[in-house]
């Protein structure tokens, strides 16, 4: 036994005959091969991958498969959100459909977020479902995205509007392909990292205090973060796989993540998605804290750490004007349930006591939002 | 109670938390809103037609959708089998997001199975899946296509080979409305109909038999059919709805059958799905004969039947050039799976004996085909 195996980490994902394994450590990559003709029977995969990632990892990849006796074929398509669309999902499924992927061939989702939710969408619809393999490169898809099941691509009337739920049959979490992410990339993935421990795992929150620095540099610590952050978002997953009821605690610094999103037009130059998340989550605590919930020092305390990784905190941060208070409340209630003026989001009792708040008084959110924003 | 009532069927699919019911009778059009209204929740809908049927039952559909309640929004394609493409489909899902449909609305097919599979694949994908109800205004899709949960779109490679299962909420299959339904296409659906007798109801066959001009002519025959050949179809599927084994009986007649749908490049001019079917069937017996399997008197019989009700049932009978013999085995190769010079095909050992065989020669195949193609 090497160093390299002992570190492994594996996470199963109990979903009756959609159950799975995710595996967590350095060098999968180059194991590929060797992992799905284990579980999957047929010897033919087409990988779907982007710029940025095919030109560092798509080679090794291949390599591994055809080491293994599987016949692989690839697209490469523009890395970025406007790739989830129909257009590249016609595309990949012509792909797929040309490359006579069957039912018991592999389809493989080589990339982030971005590949993972459109490759995953093709690869359930494409004869009416094949075997799919995620093999998550970016910190957010490895420890949110890639696991779950949820799908899709994006409509001009919102984000992830057009999907499926499609679980995979093996996800593969490389953690030495991180080291390639670009800092700010990196960052906005640990956002979703520190959101597991914000959720309902205080002891996490405080390990993470104590070894950001160390997940950020590689190594045994970023494997725990992202085995602990798996195995926390498949509890819920295998708790409510549809996302009627717990599932909606994921959503924690989302709302106000996705009404900020939004308001910069997606636009990743000004706001990536974990930093929205980041604002977010700062806003969920402060906002409890309004409430009477917590203690003002909660929020300075989260505040405090993720300040400290280098993610933002504040409204004010965000490059650019903001729209004003009553669009930011329009993309609120959109994303949200509005009943009768009320509001669901997500809240906290405390550190790591997050919970569904389903009748937030919309009037509270709008003054807290106008004493929160840039003057 | 008034006769359209008590002429009135159910059929139930018991499919666990997807099960569902199939009403099947005179009038039913104009009841929809009450029964949808009972059902479902959502006060939205959102109606798919193509202009054939649209121009003919849509202001009745609305109607009595208002009258329930329920506010509803339709868009029209054009009629036929192109529509089933990504095109339309983004079409939809845009109409179905435009429309503020979500998970409790409902998304409402009317028309025949192309309108069907197409609206059930985008009532699917939007949103990870809508409330839908299939209204099936054909023959075929009363009895075939609106029963299964398999719905789709075509692609370049071939028919169906992009969709999901999606299970309906409710199918509402008013016979009055196959009155404005050509000749052809009523004879083309009736070909499934006789298809669940040949497959494993000898009884039904001989019923149909003696009482198809009856069937043909509207009124309780006609109710009688639809709803065996729905229980019979509702059987296959709750016993297998993934399709993995005794669901391959339901493709009875369907591999001589789509060969010659691709022979004549899907043009329906010179040949529709059922009369494909048709053909095919007649074949199976004859080929089912031919390896000593059954008497020729049963293919005779079969024939006899078939072209009784005005089906072709020879392939001297389709107008145009058939391609040669091996472009027809091609065809027949790619839609069955072929093992090492083996098919498989749906033979027979009696009258509603069907079974799988998966060991067909493909050489036999070839020579059948031979002597049976017109000189
Ligand atoms: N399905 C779900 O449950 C779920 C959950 C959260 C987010 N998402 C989706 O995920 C997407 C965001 O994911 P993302 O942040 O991974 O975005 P992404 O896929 O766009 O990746 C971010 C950037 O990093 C690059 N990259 C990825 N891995 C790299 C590596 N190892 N080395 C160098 N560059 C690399 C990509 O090319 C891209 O430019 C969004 O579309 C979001 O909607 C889905
Ligand atoms: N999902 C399944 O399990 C399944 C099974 C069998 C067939 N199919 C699909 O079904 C399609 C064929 O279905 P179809 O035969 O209903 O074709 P269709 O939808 O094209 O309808 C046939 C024609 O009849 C017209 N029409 C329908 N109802 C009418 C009415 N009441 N009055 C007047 N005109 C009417 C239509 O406008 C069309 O021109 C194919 O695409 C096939 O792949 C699906
Ligand atoms: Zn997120
Ligand atoms: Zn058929």
């Amino acid at each position: 036994m090497t160093k390299v195996e002992t570190l492994e980490r594996l996470v199963h994902v109990p979903l009756g005959e959609r159950s799975y394994d995710i595996l967590i450590g350095p060098g999968l990559m180059t194991r590929a091969g060797g992992e799905i003709s284990t579980r999957i029977k047929g010897r033919r995969a087409a990988i779907v991958t982007d710029e940025n990632v095919g030109a560092r990892y798509l080679d090794g990849l291949m390599d591994s498969l055809q080491t293994d006796g599987i016949e692989a074929v690839s697209v490469t398509l523009p890395a970025g959100e406007k790739t989830k669309s129909f257009d590249y999902l016609t595309k990949v499924c012509d792909v797929l459909l040309e490359a006579r992927i069957e039912r018991n061939d592999t389809v493989i989702a080589l990339g982030g977020g971005v590949i993972g939710d459109l490759t995953g969408f093709a690869a359930g619809i494409v004869r009416r479902g094949v075997r799919f393999v995620q093999i998550p490169t970016s910190l957010l898809s490895q420890v949110d995205s890639s696991v779950g099941g949820k799908t899709g691509i994006n409509a001009r009337q919102g984000k992830n509007l057009i999907g499926i739920f499609n679980q995979p049959d093996l996800v593969l979490a490389d953690t030495d392909v991180l080291d390639t992410l670009s800092e700010r990339e990196f960052r906005a993935g640990y956002a979703e990292v520190a959101k597991y421990g914000l959720i309902d795992k205080p002891d996490f929150f405080e390990w993470l205090e104590k070894n950001w620095r160390e997940v950020f540099a590689g190594g045994a610590a970023r494997i725990e973060a992202i085995a602990v952050s798996c195995q926390a978002k498949a509890d819920v997953v295998a708790a409510d796989e549809r996302e009627n009821g717990r599932r909606a605690l994921l959503n924690l610094g989302h709302t106000f993540g996705h009404a900020l999103e939004a308001a910069t037009q997606y636009d990743s130059s000004r706001l990536v998605h974990g930093e929205g998340v980041s604002i977010g989550m700062v806003l969920a605590h402060r906002f409890s804290a309004r409430m009477n919930l917590v203690s003002p020092d909660l929020a300075d305390r989260v505040e405090a750490h993720l300040r400290e990784v280098g993610l933002p905190t504040r409204m004010n941060q965000i490059p650019g004007e903001l729209p004003p208070t009553d669009v930011l409340m329009d993309a609120i209630a959109q994303d949200k349930k509005v009943k009768a003026g009320q509001l669901t989001f997500i809240l906290t009792r405390g550190l790591g006591q997050s919970f569904v708040a389903d009748d937030v008084p919309a009037s509270e959110v709008q003054r807290f939002i106008e004493e929160m924003r840039p003057s």
